[in-house]
């Protein structure tokens, strides 16, 4: 079974002088996702999670939003010439009843049947698709103060980054702060796939209430992880892209961006955000 | 058209002062890469060098290594409802007798037929895809002095990055170290697709005796890039994966990762790195 890191020798220079040693690195293989036996996607992955990558996948496609829409979630096992399993196939069997998504190659959140394909069509598609739709804001809810303590616990939960600095990490917090679960994989996509997939075995969908924090930056495709999930905030360290934050605007979502200890930006959902009346300035 | 920034109002915090201001995100939007009229693929991009990305895309994907097997680089215009043109697609026509690849869900470098897919398989199909394969090292031409130049100059290339703080580089250098091209993208794999197919259009394929830096992590994903241009150095600010390692020893490929000044460790292919010689510990 695949592991987290690996070994390799490495040539390490340093101010010109070289020598050989060993390095520790993150592992990356291939995952194949399966859907009642059917090739659904692959992503390159750390190994670990694989069972949550899966159906936390399977929660982003809309295919998925409670635990009992799944019957069981396997590593597919033989047809390898020598019989081995390799523990990079997992088939997730639907509940009876669950509908099976369209798998074709236009199968594909962004994708339209017209020349028009365009950002507003992936804001579309994404809001068809939403079966836990964020809830509106219930007040002002999460301070500056609390958002800023999120990073340095991320930072300092990512144990197998600290080994191999080849790792994207994504966490969990309640809205008072406390660390939930964290997830690390070489594709950060993966890593809010893991945390979705989790909470949806743990019967935990929608993660009302729950900041969703990731170590680089907001893309559509992870503020897209968080509005399939019913996640009302996404914190990043880095920058979002346009899309990203049009999504959040649409969907009711709170963005943070270049959150680095107090310093912070809010791209959309400030409805949620506690600010000191006086320290504002008048929407303009 | 598609820009590479856009505007958008965001909220400020910093250290408990909050007002509105305009900020400058980097854009991004859905391409959807045709192939004879045919959808291929869709990616989330920055928009720009659209027609580069499409072809250095092929390229990475085995269908195209010279720039007469391409006939035409067209966006899609029309199907629209209202007419209009959403430069969000891209359709390639291959050259007459050029062989169309296999569309179908199955179609991907990684796929195998069996359960067996693992990481020899995804390095078994890179091998079996290569159209143009690295050249043998021919001596030591590459020095830790050139490469220590090279962060820093691919950074101060990044002209969206500074605006933004929301693209990763991809960088081409000769043998020399002179820049010869650089590519922003909210996606990194994206920016170096940009980088090939721009080579492949000027008649510059394959990139030997080239250098290419990346500004993140070294998956995978951007080694199979690189071999698949027959690019012999693929240099990355941070860590590589355990299978980008793997890949590179296999095809020949030098990969130097944690380049941050005179400071840096080589994974594979150091045949081509100069070296001191009594600078050198024994091969353990």
């Amino acid at each position: 079974m695949g592991r987290v890191t690996e070994r390799r020798r490495v040539l390490r220079i340093r101010d010109g002088a070289a020598g050989h040693r060993a390095d520790t690195l993150v592992a990356e293989e291939p995952l194949e996702i399966r859907l009642n036996g059917r090739p659904l996607a692959i992503t390159m992955r750390t190994p670990g999670d694989d069972f949550a990558l899966a159906v936390g996948f399977l929660v982003s496609e809309g295919v998925l939003a409670a635990a009992d829409e799944v019957t069981s979630v396997v590593y597919c096992a033989g047809a390898t010439s020598d019989g081995t399993n390799t523990y990079n196939v997992v088939d997730v069997t639907l509940a009876p009843g669950v509908p099976m998504p369209d798998i074709t190659l236009e199968r594909n959140v962004y994708t339209t049947s017209s020349c028009g394909l365009c950002g507003k069509a992936s804001l579309d598609a994404v809001r068809t698709a939403t079966r836990l739709p964020i809830a509106e804001p219930t007040g002002r809810w999460l301070t500056p103060a609390l958002l800023a303590t999120l990073p340095d616990r991320l930072r300092s939960a990512q144990a197998v980054f600290d080994r191999t600095g080849g790792l994207h990490a994504a966490a969990l917090f309640t809205a008072g702060g406390e660390l939930l679960d964290v997830k690390e994989d070489v594709g950060r996509h993966n890593a809010v796939d893991k945390l979705v997939g989790r909470a949806l075995r743990d019967g935990l969908l929608p993660l009302a209430d729950r900041i969703l924090m990731v170590s680089g930056r907001a893309s559509f495709e992870l503020a897209q992880k968080a509005v399939m999930a019913g996640i009302p905030v996404l914190a990043a360290v880095s920058a979002p892209s346009s899309l990203a934050v049009d999504l959040a605007a649409e969907s009711g979502l709170t963005l943070v961006g270049f959150l680095r200890g107090s310093s912070m930006n809010v791209y959309a959902g400030e409805s949620r955000i506690a600010l000191p009346a006086a320290q504002t300035e008048p929407a303009g």
